[in-house]
């Protein structure tokens, strides 16, 4: 998506270690008006008729989820990433080891809100390795709730996440693979 | 907001220990539709002329924050809930206790995305004794950001977190107070 893309090219940034910062349009500071292209490229990448709701984890899921949510009719779910003495015996749980947190998590979804009558489409700002993904996978195939795609807005195309779910058979769609970043800038894969 | 209190007398509950559950409308699952309409009432509420960011904090401020900040054209920006070894050294800080987790969390929020040029809407969902919110306005003092009004979704009137913020001289607004809770139903506060 051409938009994203050349955002990222103005103002993401590259760290040390391969960390790519976008955190002043996407996951801190956050351009909402973006988050609706975005939207919309998903509702032409993905069928979302039929749709029961939008899933993904917090926090930085959560702004692009939402607008996702809306564009397409349907309530946003979020996960959370449970504290050990907050969690109440009603809920799917799925441990994780958080890429930014460098330490367990427990990734935890009520049952009330996700059953297997549901159709859902997982919506997420972001993939490197994929562990809050995965997470999120598992705690749908425990709902039995049908998971119809998964749509990422910028993917760290040199990190395994995003071509596991593919691997894995999944219908993944990301906004922006970016394959290469250095001091020269970013380098994107082709549009599927 | 006769939207907001109809559906928490539908859905809301009502749990021992004063704890209102909201969770299948405002913060787990989430209405984005309804969300849509807070925001119109808080654009009806405000004068949101000259603001440059909506402010909150995650993870369930987000969502409304969000629609907000786009209904309002401005972006949305979300004070983090730090582990200690994720803080880097540019950002504002300050310690809370949280009601939920029972235990300190830092909140965090990058310097570079807030300063002393901004003008600033707090939102968030829900204020019961208001930590979280007097944590997020510490860092809007310390970025010296001009705060001009704090917009809340759920406030329990029968904490004290709102009335604290009305003393002090703040400018909120809530859509539902919930002066009484119990195995009757709820009981909301007449309109201002």
């Amino acid at each position: 998506m051409k938009l994203l893309e050349d955002r990222i090219r103005a103002e993401g940034k590259v760290l040390p270690g391969d960390i790519i910062k976008v955190d002043g349009f996407l996951n801190h500071k956050v351009d909402v008006c973006l988050l609706r292209e975005c939207a919309k490229e998903f509702g032409r990448l993905f069928d979302t008729s039929g749709i029961t709701a939008v899933v993904t984890v917090e926090a930085s899921g959560i702004p692009i989820a939402t607008v996702c949510a809306e564009e397409f009719g349907v309530p946003m779910i979020f996960a959370k990433k449970a504290k050990s003495d907050n969690i109440s015996g009603n809920v799917y749980t799925s441990e994780i080891t958080s890429y930014t947190y460098k330490k367990p998590v427990t990734l935890t979804l009520s049952k009330e809100w996700l059953t297997s009558e549901d159709r859902v489409l997982v919506i997420d700002d972001f993939i490197a390795n994929g562990q809050a993904l995965n997470g999120l996978i598992d705690i749908i195939r425990q709902s039995g709730a049908k998971l119809t795609g998964i749509g990422i807005a910028v993917e760290k195309g040199f990190q395994p996440g995003g071509a596991n779910l593919r691997a894995a058979g999944y219908n993944v769609h990301s906004l922006a693979i970016i394959d290469k970043a250095d001091e020269n800038g970013f380098v994107f894969r082709s549009e599927e």
